[in-house]
C-alpha cells in the first residue's frame, strides 16, 4: 500500500519547484523504466508497480525499492492520461558543460517552450549521435512529465546543459554557430559543414535577439507551400538530417 | 450570454461521434479563426469571441453569427488548456480522393495515433507544398481539437482523405509507392525522386502488412546514435525535405 505521504510526494514531483528541489524526476512507462534500470540503474531511486509489471520483469537487477501497488494507485501518482504499468522516481542526471569541438555538432535552444518539443528533440539528438543540448535557462524543463515521456527513453543519453545561452556562444571562439532562421541560407544546398552549433529558436518568437547576434551563419528550411513555420522538433530533425548525414 | 444548450454542443464536438453527426468541428485562438475567416469564410457556422477579439477585429468580414462571451463562458467551451479569446464552429471541407501523379508527391498515413501528429503532419505537407494526404480509417481524427490546433492554420490548406490504404494504393497504378521503414534505403544519398507516394506508419506498430504489400520501394532515415526511432511527424518532415528540394 502507498502512504498518503508518498503519494503526495510523487504528485509534487509534477512542479520543477519541487524537482529541483529534491534533484529527481519521474519516469513512467514499462519501457522507458526498463531502460533506466538498465543504463542508469544507480540514478533509480524507487519503483511502483503493478503486480503483472513486476512479474514480467523478474529478470531485470533493481537495486532500489520497489514497491507492488493497485491500479487505483498508479492512478492517483501517474501524470499521463493513460497510466501504464509502472512508475519511477529517479535522481537527476550529472551534465556537464560542453564545448563546440570540429567535427561534432551542438544543440542550441533558445527558449523552447513547449515539454512536448524538448523531450521530442533529446529524441532526435539522440538518433543523430548529437551528445550535447545547451539550453537557456527559460527553455522548458527536459525533467517536466511530458517532456520525459517524449523523449522515449533517449533522456539518459544526452547532456541537456541549461545556462545562459548568449554568454556560453561567446565562449565558443571559432566555433561555426548557425542560427535556424526564415531567409538564411538554403539547408538544402549547403555543402555538409563539419560540426558547429545549431540555434533553435522558440516556437512563436525565434531565436532572441541577444543569441543572435553570436550566430554566425543562418539557414533556412526551404518553404514550398504556405505554412508559415514548422514545429521546433521537426525543423530540428529536418536540420541535422542534413548536417549528419 | 450563451444559453447552456449551446455550451453543451460545443462541449460535445470534442467527440469526433458529434463532430461526425453534425458536419463540423471546432477551431480556437487568434490566428486560426482569422485565418479560416479569411480564407474560409463561408464554412465559419458561429464565431464566440470575447470582447477584446471582437474589438481588435472589426475589419474582419463575418458573414455568420458572432456572440459576444465571458471569460468563464470561454473557459466552457474551449477545449484547450489555455483558452485564447476566440472559438469557432467550422463545417467539414469537401475533400476529394486524390491520385498519385507524376511530380507531385501525396503522403499516405497507416494508422496514426497521436492527434498532435496528425496535426503537425497537415502542417509539414502545406510547407512542402504537398497537397494531399490520404490516410487509413484507423488514423486519427483530423478535426480532433488537439489536431486542429497543431495544424497551426494548415487545416484548411490541404485535402485529408480518409479511405482503405491498402485498395487505394492498389488503384496507384504505377506509381512509384515508398514506405518509411527501418532498414531500407538510405534517404540522404538517394537520387531526388519525380513524386510519389510516401507511406508513414503507426507510431509503435510501423506500416501494416497489408499496406506494406502494395509498396514499391523502400526509405529510411540513417540513424548515427541510439534512439530507436524517430516522432513520426519529425520523420515525415525530413522525408519531404529531402524529397522536395
Amino acid at each position: 500500500m502507498l502512504v498518503k505521504s508518498k503519494v503526495k510526494y510523487i504528485q509534487s514531483l509534477g512542479q520543477k519547484k519541487f524537482r529541483q528541489q529534491e534533484g529527481v524526476f519521474v519516469a513512467e512507462g514499462p519501457k522507458l523504466v526498463k531502460e533506466l534500470l538498465t543504463e542508469h540503474s544507480d540514478s533509480v531511486v524507487e519503483v511502483f508497480a503493478l503486480k503483472n509489471w513486476i512479474d514480467e520483469n523478474k529478470r531485470v537487477t533493481i537495486n532500489c525499492n520497489l514497491s507492488e501497488i493497485t491500479e487505483a494507485e498508479l492512478e492517483k501518482i501517474s501524470q499521463l492520461t493513460t497510466p501504464n504499468q509502472v512508475v519511477a522516481v529517479v535522481k537527476h542526471f550529472n551534465t556537464i558543460k560542453p564545448f563546440a569541438e570540429k567535427g561534432k555538432f551542438i544543440l542550441a535552444l533558445d527558449g523552447i517552450q513547449d515539454p512536448g518539443n524538448m523531450g521530442t528533440i533529446i529524441r532526435i539528438a539522440d538518433w543523430f549521435g548529437v551528445q550535447h543540448i545547451v539550453c537557456s535557462q527559460d527553455s522548458a524543463d527536459w525533467y517536466n512529465p511530458k517532456a520525459v515521456q517524449s523523449t522515449m527513453g533517449s533522456i539518459g543519453r544526452v547532456n541537456v546543459f541549461y545556462t545562459s545561452l548568449g554568454k556560453w556562444l561567446e565562449e565558443q571562439n571559432d566555433a561555426l554557430i548557425y542560427a535556424a532562421v526564415l531567409g538564411g541560407e538554403d539547408l538544402t544546398k549547403m555543402q555538409q559543414p563539419a560540426g558547429g552549433v545549431i540555434v533553435i529558436g522558440n516556437e512563436s518568437k525565434g531565436i532572441s535577439e541577444e543569441v543572435l547576434k553570436f550566430c554566425n551563419a543562418s539557414i533556412t528550411i526551404p518553404q514550398k507551400g504556405k505554412a508559415e513555420s514548422l514545429n521546433a522538433a521537426v525543423a530540428t530533425g529536418i536540420i541535422l538530417s542534413h548536417f549528419c548525414k
